[in-house]
């Protein structure tokens, strides 16, 4: 850790697409970056399918790929709650209750995200499991990197946290 | 990182209600807080369930933070596994063996982090999604923070970890 | 953070036993290792289980403990991911898939870890809840150590994760 620069850092593995993970990953990295830290987003497993269009359906090349994009659709706008999603009942109400009290979408803390500078980054190995190519992601992305290049930037982190 | 001071910190992130989850929160927060760190808790999410007082019902003032209330019962007694709940099966047959090898219930974590003066933190957004209040807290928190409060916290700290 | 010697270290918690979060684990730890730094990995709670053999099937000693066992089988063979199991099928393609994308099985990357000199810590208080002794575990691990030991490792370490 110990960064010798004076700009402080963050690294965050994004692993999973349940909402109420993504919720955290991404209100961190954006007040992180609104406070001036270089935040970096590595999305991985579950967490890559994030990234992904939210009109893309079907992805992958093959049957298991193409099974799983449709058992777990990707996209910000489709995200379901880890626990009390039941059957979207639960995610839609706090979805509705978020709203409400002005707390940002996925949606929009992605866009922020990209807006104050925090970089997001595909894992590799992830896409190639999916059968993902870059045309399934939304525009702004950092090129496609590995677990040891994220590594390399967690060591050189003030805060790093696997969500 | 790298404190200057000579007392180490460490800042977690307690953001589920799940049994099998608040237990090592609250277990690595007694261990270091006994090996003299300065431990900070940010109870955010699903976590911030935890700091509930255990005799407090349904919550919130709207319909869905009454329903949120009802479905994800707060309080340290009422925490459940996060896998092989069965009903309360599983749970209760956990909580009976941590009992007869003399692990420490939440509850009583909860108790003796206070006393060795880890700082409990709700989150001031979660809180206001739920519809929660001071009184619908157990006492001796600190006051509600934002997650910026809490990233500086994080930043300065040795070890930081998202449970 | 910020250790003085010039070796890197990462310290991680494996806390499940989930296919999902146990390959996360592993690929990391294995690509930090294959990079220079010294990696430790303390195993608890369900995570606990991935250092069983895969041969061993019912364990403890009262019958709480075998329960459990029963439910939450052991050893890299065994684990599940923590969703879209349905019912192995979901697990079933996802070790196809990765088998025919050359990403190794958590059993080819527990063996490589060991290799590499990554440290595998049982937790000693999860052994005691569990009733496991070194003879159901696989070899090459470290002594069993409590929370204080890992939380040393982890306030010296450059990444420390909760996974």
């Amino acid at each position: 850790m110990a960064s010798n620069s004076g700009t402080k850092k963050m690294a965050l593995v994004c692993w999973s697409s349940d909402l109420d993970r993504v919720w955290p990953v991404l209100i961190l990295a954006n007040t992180a970056a609104a406070s001036g830290f270089d935040v970096d987003i590595f999305f991985t497993f579950w967490g890559l399918r994030v990234l992904q269009k939210n009109d893309v359906r079907i992805t992958g090349s093959n049957w298991m790929q193409k099974g799983e994009s449709f058992m777990d659709r990707g996209g910000t706008n489709h995200l379901k709650l880890g626990k009390m999603h039941m059957a979207g009942m639960g995610t839609n109400m706090i979805k509705k209750l978020a709203a409400s009290y002005k707390v940002a979408s996925p949606q929009e803390l992605l866009e922020s995200a990209k807006d104050l500078g925090v970089r997001l980054m595909p894992c590799q190995m992830t896409m190639e499991l999916y059968g993902l190519t870059k045309d399934d992601f939304i525009d702004g992305l950092e090129p496609p990197v590995g677990a040891a290049t994220f590594i390399d930037l967690a060591a050189d982190a003030d805060i790093c946290m696997f969500i």
